[in-house]
């Protein structure tokens, strides 16, 4: 697609029809909002295709669609969520991030203004993470068919030669660390949502971890597996790596790192932290003598200041996750059947 | 995500906002509609990311999200276009299609058996394509807030090294090719939505062109471009291409091939079928001496079985391409401003 309109088009607020059709007006928006802000070497060929070399290791690709309401929450917007989502789930699997596709649905009337702020937020998110927005695709439907926007961002990293995380790799033994406190971005979309009003507004953590993952990997040789806690929150990722790799997960509640005002949130609205959606936040689990280096490597960064080893893969009760509450009894932390938050990513 | 369900949980007949949550009803929906359409090496591991080798050459990276309405039409669904389309984008860049991702975004309420079928039709299509589905994601979104089924599907494949296609390549004296019949995919889903009934239902020309093309790129060692002419028809790409590389394009309207029922539809409807898009025909450009060779490759396969040679590149008035008619006049066709056929893929 060219850069320069060949002749003046009028000039739009909102996003129109004619935006999606792949003309003219495709062309302007474009020109005008696109690339001003995601503008980059392979972008700016405006190909069909992105096309980039290869780097040592194998490839991991991977995709996610994010239809998060409101498109604006504190902490974060549907864009910056976008490109921290997919870096975080290059990087968990232990690939260096490196390329980013971005596809639009836009709602037509969306205001032109709403859509550039976004833009501007993966811009930045993108620069922050060190990776590059290297194709895209914008698509527009009528007024009442979508609601706002939609985004999908599908990410390509490579994997350095000899590492291989898998949630089939977790032993008896295994100490689980998490990287900081769960349910800020769940619950930080409900309150916004609901205009619930705390003494401070709940923040996302939305954030990019490939810096994180880095650290975390240099101090533990022997990382068994990595996973991000987003939809279904920690409840649900631990239930996975227990089914996948056919063990027990202890839990241990005093040690969960919970914010207090999302603590609060959640007594009061009823909901359990740990089911939660987490936008910057990671599992690691590692063979036990490895988890102090983990969790200082984890503490040296931002993101991970509020690290803490939270269990430990036991060989009893397979495929299932056991807390130990703070009066000593137990519970099983089950996978959460369904939805308790919708569209919160 | 896990492929089994640990407990029985209620099966549904329609979608549900819980087959979006990450939860129980999500690995349920998982296991009962992708698994056994998509199910492979790759994306059986249900980890974050799909991970593979690289092969020689450089990467490319492409991504579309289509909205196309309605989602079954002659010749296709949503779901066949998508894989066909991504597999395309790779394909005209001159790369070897390999991984495709699939992340869908469904409305509450949508009949499984509807997704299913698009499903089973994307399977259907990856195959014929040669291509894997890789990886995948779900969101599920409230009823009326979005319209049945929106799919993104990006794609990795790799250029053999010493290809280099682009649209800036395009030279005076070349012969300008398409590989069939003009319009097709468009007025399929035009006159499927506004119920016109001709004598025979228009199909869509959906459809991989990655045999096609490796057959094209054989045929002539010096090809200097390929484009897919989808949104806006070969009159936006024709544009497109004469303005990135500068040239001028003549075309001569008395080889362009036309289905007799795609014109009719387009004289009763007023629109001009070179502004309609393609899903199944490419654009070749290559030096003048290799125009046979390519013609015969594409009439030699069954999707290039109505090519012809449409033009030329010329010298004259850069950036623009001017018709020669019937009737032995010029005139310009131009970039399509905007929207004629709003959601067509």
């Amino acid at each position: 697609m060219q850069l320069s309109c060949p002749s003046p088009v009028l000039r739009h607020e909102t996003v129109q029809m004619a935006h999606g059709a792949g003309g003219r007006l495709s062309q302007e928006l474009t020109a005008r909002v696109f690339m001003p802000y995601l503008g980059n070497p392979l972008l700016d060929q405006l190909d069909d295709q992105a096309r980039f070399d290869a780097e040592p290791g194998r490839i991991a690709f991977t995709t996610d669609t994010y239809v998060v309401t409101p498109i604006f929450f504190p902490g974060g917007t549907i864009g910056d969520l976008a490109v921290n989502g997919t870096v975080n789930d290059l990087a968990v699997g232990g690939a260096v991030p490196r390329y980013l596709s971005a596809g639009f649905v836009l709602e037509e009337g969306l205001p032109l203004a709403d859509l550039e702020r976004v833009v501007k937020s993966m811009a930045d998110a993108a620069r922050k993470a060190g990776v590059v927005i290297a194709c895209g695709d914008t698509k527009v439907v009528q007024k009442g068919q979508c609601d706002r926007m939609f985004i999908n961002t599908s990410g390509v990293g490579f994997i350095p030669p000899g590492r291989d995380l898998s949630c089939r790799n977790l032993r008896p033994g295994d100490a689980v660390l998490l990287s900081g406190t769960v349910g800020d971005h769940g619950m930080a979309i409900l309150t916004t949502r609901e205009g619930l009003s705390f003494q401070n507004r709940i923040s996302s953590d939305s954030a990019a971890l490939n810096g994180l993952v880095a650290d975390v990997l240099q101090a533990a040789p022997h990382l068994h597996a990595m996973r991000d806690p987003t939809r279904g929150g920690v409840a649900a990722t631990l239930n996975e790596l227990a089914a996948a790799s056919s063990v027990g997960i202890e839990l241990d509640e005093a040690s969960l790192p919970v914010r207090e005002d999302v603590r609060g949130a959640c007594e009061l609205l009823g909901i359990d932290p740990l089911t939660v959606a987490n936008e910057g936040k990671v599992i690691v689990v590692v063979p036990r003598d490895e988890a102090e280096a983990v969790l200082e490597a984890m503490n040296g960064s931002r993101e991970g200041k509020d690290a803490a080893i939270i269990g430990e893969v036991v060989r009893e009760h397979p495929g299932m996750v056991v807390m130990r509450t703070a009066f000593g009894s137990r519970r099983i932390l089950d996978m959460p059947l369904g939805e308790q938050l919708p569209r919160i990513c």
